[in-house]
């Protein structure tokens, strides 16, 4: 992504470990661990995996343009680490691998790295929205279905639920398998003789990656199960973005989220962070798509729809990086106003009581609710003037029915589950 | 999905489980779980739990109609459902739940079925891999890279590589969780008093659904993660797929799958099977997008991205497992060619087992085997001409080098985990 | 479409339009049409094509579940005519065609039946949107940039930019290519001899379809821009529909959308019909997306890919209709509630004309302007009592300038503009 | 997109074209040409606007960074012209323009510049096309349809489909509209006074774009067709390079497509160009899906959904070079074998025109070919075995009924079509 628009959309570190440069520096790291473990099996001289295991690795540009004979950039980096380790060495360089085991090694070692920073931003989200659902288990709110006001709720219960998908997304995406991959010119492992099995163990060992059962270079279920859950990732926190952006609004004015302002336009106070929230977790879906149709790929390596794999993944590793980290950096500075919450709640004067009314009637009485509420003016008074409510609730009564905060139903033992889930699984 | 093309891209039970029928099903099972689990709690009479939870289903079409005004079908179902139970227990019918509660239910059960059905068909796709990996372990064949020819491989290796495949996607759709919904009106459970996680808990536990945390209407992680885990099944359906329609090509003929001829062209062997599971897999990703993307869902209920969910969940269900019955029957009719295979494989003339002459020359003498490749004519004798080659190896050596039956580097081992994995979760 | 859904989803006009009777129809005219122009050429004896003409399209239940042998229901059609029209013309059923021949046909016969009821519902919006720009040119409301009131606009003005991408989309739609497709087995149209070009032809003007310059089997560039225009269509209508769900939130309350309340909320406003657009609009590109990807088709006849375009073309065609429809719904019975508009402008305190009042200013007082802006309370008395302000406007010439009716710049020729567009390409 | 993989999809003007620095200079462009259009109105003195359009373009890395407090780069980008342009100007600059007017016009002149190298590219594709369709008009092979032999085509054929379908693909490209965005932070063009009408056309003049009739701030068809008509474009090179990768199978080698061997596989001919023009189109679509899906934004801005349009814009302007200029290398440097098209149709011994000798004989004799057809050996020998056949051809008229290249149809005159066409189209 261009220096212009990256900034908005994914933070510094995440850039870094998706970066071109970050790509060489795993595919480098990946030669190493090869050389090391066919050292290890006695198919190539230790002196040698040294070498290679010390070689720096190049500049992403030069590789860049010199990919294109082959289309694909391991053969220049080959070229390169070859003639960084001198004669002596060169012909064990990329001994018995394959282009394509070099580059799915390295975007699992990318991701391995992204994830990581991914994790710790949803773990950021996960603790600001546990300590809003804390502090505002009882702050009364009107929930909304349909954008319209209904029952009320909490913003305790909202930043629960919050918490609860930030959860969910976060245990999705540590379980995402991140493999090794090694499996030569065809997948047999056929140039490592009978040592194929215990290099690719040693590969993967050395590297701090999972050991597959088989090669998986047409096989790419992980790599679709990972730009998956990174959209669900994504996904989660844009929902709460959404919700963000909903209750910065003008005319409800629930939550002040950052201080985007205007120079033309100062009493605006636009909600940027969640916004770009938004924009980050609107991207990421198109790009998962892609992963999961990729996977159509052609007997031993696909003639393109792996290729269309490499920046898509990348892209996907920042862009939910970008959503989440932009997510926390807004709960972190929200500024939620209960006053706003109460105030918009009774503006309806009480009509999101009505259900609780109703239940609280006979059933023949019910209807009359329903009347009620859809009338002008009070509600209130709208009800003590029916004569089958008035024959079943006091004015007393009635006020306890109508106080929103004695109709939560399980608001805090649900709260209550979500924080718990936050304290077995966050903390470690 | 409409009765003309509907059998091409799903099998029967499939289309029966996702039907408008099984829907209406599973809401009115729903309601009849709900009405248990309140009478359990005390908040309806049992008389009217077990006449609501004898009630037939209405017909769908009925519910259709009637459904535009409140813009969901549970609204006319509820209307039907009362009106079937009577006056007397009509008051307690969807006591307590929302619409939302009902639907994703619903749908949380016709997943599980459909799913149920797509497992079985996963089954017998692993089963039939299996067979052919261990009939074919030996079977050589040419690897091929960019759809080129690059070392030879055994096609029990190919078959193992889809069953691992197939037992990845099977792993991960039987993770997803299908847990019940509800929350009523705003997700709190207010209407039922003290009670709700009681009802909650009961109406889970009736339908045999996961009892969740918090209710999640609004959190689609769920669903997300279903039509993910969906596409990456009908993925590796389809990567199998392609892989047999690449092998029945007219001048690769290593496979005849299916007997689709057409009566202008007798001498066509179309691969129907593989065609429409390719067909089927090709449009399920699109369908997982739209469900990762409907996760920004406001508030406590979304006004539209709920509503988009619905049939494309059904049509992934149904499409997946369209796609994974049509390379089940393609596999378990497959006609496998190993004369053709070995045909094509030394139509090359050994030029793929150039890169294990060289690994057995010294690397100086290694450049003289890629230009004996690159030479028209008897690969065999080029590298005989070449005194750097024939330094090293005699006619014998080189015959065994040739061989590629010898070339096969861990082709069995791999072969055998995968029949082994496929032996620990298969059969249970 | 099921039945329990589709009413949601799509009007009952469109539903036929695109329905299975209505393909297996399409294709039955299209075998028509194919007879007469072979007649016409010469290839076909008269009474045979006038037999295949009058024949009665078979059931699309029968067709469908025997189209599984050959992987399309053409072949089974065909075969069905053949019976209907006897032996003595059954040899003249389909000569000289390919299945794909009548099933792209027949395709864009269904589609031309189906985009002219949604060109009819786009210019029902159109008309309606007409209606509000005239009607509400002047009714001023807050302009709202990132959910923030910015500046004053008027309904009018917002009704006017919905008219114009109306037109947009309604243009792009009418602009796709409807051509018949006729080239035989292998796009040659060698099965007709010399006459081909001349069958090709009368084909396609017998049925009312452009003629194409060369087959376009496996050229889907038209599929794709149907696809995509219908998206583009649907986008239109989901733009507007998002706005009318905003502005009938509770807490903005400007519109009324329709009735959709709900028994146990019954001061709830569901506005219906736009959450059914929006849930129809937000299906339609990742139709569009698999439509475009699928235009990677092999050689003469995809495997795959062409099947995997039928179903999905059908639903973006209805789906497409039904966020139209239903966003022509929502606007004719649409409530505008100009004093909401004014009293939510007026809530800021006419802060929303800082930028008015500031370019009012020398540049070097305007810095003031954004201070008061930012100041609680009155923003004109917090102007008025800052001296950079006072001293170059008076109370009244304030109190002009804080006259949102008299900051809508262009906003009267804009509205004119789109009216004209209207009046020169609806009603035609 | 990074150096390490840019590269290889997308050409270095065109990444010029869509690059950071390219952005930043159409910004700045834009904010010069706006300054002048104010100047022409009076708004804005000559000298400032002089002074503002002679300012030269920040650095992109800069504004980057500086854009997230304010969510875009243009808010940074301001604050740098009026510091490069000083005190006595600065007021002057951006003058009644809001940050997506600039950034919106700025998108339309990169696409402008990106779209021509695209057209350009297209260009180059057509004319390689009509070379081969002139060149190989009459050289036979396989017309192939679901991967199988079907009827005989020429590679003249072929490549006239290719050209037909990439003028389409330039038609729609070059018909989508590129407009100048100007409207003020609500779309009213307020803060132009009464000039506003005359600075937006002014601004669009100077800018060489076109002028809307509205401000399409948030009517976002012209984005979603223009990447639209992108993915059209990468799915017509997408198709050609799918059969150009199929044709230069090992066992097909019709074609020699790149010379992209591989050190350790020598003997491989990888068709790198087409692979990678295959990696481009892929990934188009998904883009596409997202910029259609983004329509849907907000009031008078988007929350989000104008910010994720973008980079995926620039990416569908890059990528689709890419898969164009990718195919017209192939194609320009392309290996025609016509010996081995002959070779492979032959193998099936003329099976392939069994449709043409059936339709030679009579109705009731036609059965005879289907089982000669299917019949191992010779296809002619069980031909003339047959009485049915027998007794109506002799072996002479049986040789010539088995001629390839005498049942081509209509195939000379579709490439004189599509070679007219493009003697139309190409060229001015």
């Amino acid at each position: 992504m261009s220096g212009l628009f990256a900034p908005l959309f994914a933070p510094p570190e995440l850039r870094a470990a998706v970066s071109a440069r970050a790509w060489v520096e795993a595919m480098t790291e990946a030669e190493g661990a090869l050389a090391g473990a066919a050292a290890a099996a006695g198919l190539v001289p230790a002196a040698a995996a040294a070498a290679i295991a010390a070689a720096r690795p190049p500049e992403p540009d030069v590789l860049g343009e010199a990919a294109l004979a082959s289309g694909n950039p391991v053969v220049p980096l080959v070229a390169a680490l070859r003639e960084a380790v001198g004669d002596e060495h060169a012909e064990h360089v990329h001994r018995g691998a394959t282009s394509q085991d070099i580059l799915d090694t390295a975007a699992m070692l990318v991701a391995r790295r992204a994830r990581a920073l991914i994790v710790a931003e949803l773990d950021g989200v996960a603790r600001a929205c546990a300590g809003m659902a804390r502090a505002h288990a009882g702050t009364v709110m009107a929930g909304r279905t349909l954008l319209q006001q209904a029952l009320p709720v909490t913003f305790g219960l909202k930043a629960a639920g919050w918490l609860d998908a930030t959860l969910d997304a976060r245990a999705g995406l540590v379980r995402v398998r991140l493999d090794a991959q090694l499996g030569g010119a065809a997948g047999t492992l056929a140039a490592f003789g009978d040592a194929g099995p215990a290099v690719a163990a040693g590969f993967a060992e050395r590297l701090g990656l999972g050991a597959p059962a088989l090669p998986w270079h047409t096989a790419r279920g992980r790599v679709a199960e990972l730009g998956a859950a990174l959209a669900v990732a994504a996904g989660a926190a844009g929902k709460a973005a959404l919700d963000l952006v909903l209750l910065a609004q003008t005319e409800v004015g629930e939550v002040r989220a950052g201080s985007g302002g205007s120079s033309a336009l100062p009493h605006k106070q636009n909600p940027i962070g969640a916004i770009r929230a938004r924009a980050c977790a609107e991207r990421v879906p198109p790009l998962a798509a892609l992963l999961l149709g990729a996977m159509a790929q052609e007997h031993e390596r696909a003639a393109g729809a792996w290729h269309a794999e490499w920046e898509p993944l990348a892209q996907a590793l920042a862009l939910t990086g970008g959503a989440v980290a932009a997510l926390r950096e807004t709960l972190e500075t929200l500024a939620v106003r209960p006053e706003r919450m109460r105030a918009n709640l009774e503006a309806a004067g009480g009509r999101l009581l009505a259900e609780r009314v109703a239940l609280a009637l006979p059933a023949a009485a019910r209807g009359a609710v329903g009347e009620a509420a859809a009338a002008d003016g009070s509600f209130r008074a709208a009800l003590l003037a029916r004569p089958e409510v008035a024959a079943h609730v006091d004015a007393a009564a009635l006020d306890a029915l109508l106080d929103p905060a004695g109709y939560l139903g399980a608001t805090a033992e649900l709260i209550d589950r979500a924080l718990a889930r936050a304290g077995r699984e966050l903390d470690r």
